[in-house]
């Protein structure tokens, strides 16, 4: 897919080099990190290295870190059973297991009334709104945040974080949740005592080596201020998509926002349709969250916000990461306002 | 590590040269598979080849296969809240949601009364001794039978099967669910439609890239007759060591037992010892199925067996694969067989 432009990092981001080089040399670990013989404890220093290059990433240095198989898994270990409300606008992941309660207003903020008893993600993947996270929080998803943000969990108030790797350049499949200090958690997996008993099953390990690797290349390019960087080619995406046409609405941007997202709404041209057109031009771009099998939806999280069916389902999310220059997103925003302008056309 | 011998296969395989390339390969593949764009299409599309190709290698064509975390996931998947009963031998991923009520011989054969109710697995991971599956069977945990037997799912009359790709030269921490024809089961994991609503989270697509691709090899092997010569060089272990030591006891030598593995009580040496010894001789072996965080306890299978704790302490597994060769085993029957010596001598 040469030419092709990816714009869709909030989805799942590109594999960083260091988390492939990484996951590589993982391949040659043979053992069983549950094995007491030399194999198997190379393979538990592996994994016990991996953990701690993610808390040191992230700053959740002395918290404890339970692997999962991702961010869906971690959800359901710390929401699954324990009567927490949230805001409609969290991840389907987040929603399948709180009472969706907590009101949100117009930016996309949401206020939390009992924070001891409510999930509330760092950030949204569909506008990039950004939470103030109230001390005390039962559960935070930090999948969003997490390399995009400078955070340390540490320093959240938070008891359980929710993270996936992929996210922030790691392999898809793996994830974690962070535990506040002191605190545990009751297994869900269960038939092994992996993981301090909180999550039995033999651990993927070459993935979790990824995933440290680029927790640790994320920090690093956080620290060197790329992000700043990418916020400021996301907001020349945005100024040159406002410059190109008339009546379209950015979702969000009263509120503080993750550095690399744009969500758009441009009135009278579907989301779905805005996806494909972009597809064929060469440009990867969604119309909402992408974890729900294909199916193109309108967005819950712009209706929470008071928008509309009819201008919901007319939203388009870019999301980019280092590497995507200004040429990029010109280029993008050419194609998009062309399309548009067809879209208007016929329309009329 | 130059030098060592690793015996210890039915904890974990060495990872596949074939399975290593198609994960390297998989990490160019950018897109999430819920994503509708080329790149989400392209993940996609290697999600379903892959998992085609499982079906084709274990004769699973037309069954479901839905991807897990591993045989740990998979066993909750098929087993929680189900009220099944299944024998003490069982794994205890599988023992952790069923009631061990069913009977074991003393070589290790279990009689299952209600196949419909009940969880057999294929083959037994200490003990290597191979159950005959009841038409009608709920479940089978397939694990250590997948790649080391010539079996096809279909032809099994069994409901759910688990699988585990690293116990056949996969990635740790990716394994299976097969479903036979027609038959459905409940998410566990929600909050996302994949796996056609039975299992939400982003799919681990570099790691079920190298499931598929070892399954390939592993059906290969067995066609070629890899595993024929498994069995002669098991054979071979055993009549060595049996050659060298007197009063040692082959468990489940009285059933069929998977070609690669060997389970010997030495009488007077503790199982742990015998790792330990051997470890620092150069060669990995086993006291008993890993998955307990690097605890040695004693086994529970052939306690079910109707062995004392003394006996069933005193047990070492050695499990072998394609590619271990006859001056391999007879270099650990020599080893070993000092060292039962020197226990002996110091017990004496």
């Amino acid at each position: 897919m040469a030419d092709r432009l990816y714009l869709d990092w909030n989805a799942t981001a590109p594999l960083r080099p260091k988390a492939r080089a990484a996951m590589i040399a993982a391949m040659d670990v043979v053992g069983n990190p549950s094995s007491v013989h030399a194999e198997g404890r190379a393979a538990k220093a592996l994994l016990e290295k991996s953990r701690a290059q993610i808390a040191a990433a992230f700053g959740a240095e002395g918290a404890d870190i339970v692997f999962t198989s991702g961010a869906t898994e971690a959800a359901a270990l710390v929401c699954a059973g324990r009567g927490l409300v949230c805001a409609p606008v969290e991840h389907e992941a987040v929603l399948a297991w709180c009472d969706p309660v907590l009101p949100v207003d117009a930016a996309g903020r949401v206020t939390v009334a009992d924070p001891g008893r409510s999930a509330l993600q760092i950030a949204n993947s569909e506008t990039g709104v950004v939470q103030h996270l109230p001390e005390g929080l039962a559960v935070s998803d930090l999948t969003q945040g997490l390399g995009k943000l400078p955070l340390a969990f540490n320093w959240l108030g938070v008891q359980f974080g929710i993270a996936s790797a992929h996210k922030f350049g790691g392999p898809r499949g793996v994830g974690a949740v962070f535990l506040r200090q002191g605190l545990d958690l009751p297994a869900q997996l269960r038939g092994g005592g992996q993981e301090m008993g909180r999550r039995a099953g033999t651990e993927n390990l070459i993935a979790i080596a990824g995933m440290a690797a680029a927790s640790e290349a994320a920090a690093r390019d956080l620290a060197d201020g790329l992000w700043e960087d990418v916020a400021r080619i996301r907001n020349i995406l945005e100024s040159a998509l406002f410059a190109g046409s008339n009546g379209i609405i950015s979702v969000g941007k009263g509120a503080e926002r993750l550095p690399n997202t744009l969500c758009v709404i441009a009135p009278g041209w579907r989301g779905e349709t805005q996806v494909m057109a972009m597809d064929l031009a060469g440009f990867a771009v969604s119309a909402g969250s992408a974890c729900s099998s294909g199916k193109v939806r309108t967005s819950k999280v712009l209706g929470a916000m008071g928008f509309g069916a009819d201008e919901a389902g007319q939203m388009v999310r870019i999301s980019i990461g280092p590497g995507v220059s200004e040429e990029d997103v010109l280029r993008f925003a050419e194609a998009w306002t062309k399309g548009y302008a067809k879209a208007r056309a016929r329309a009329a």
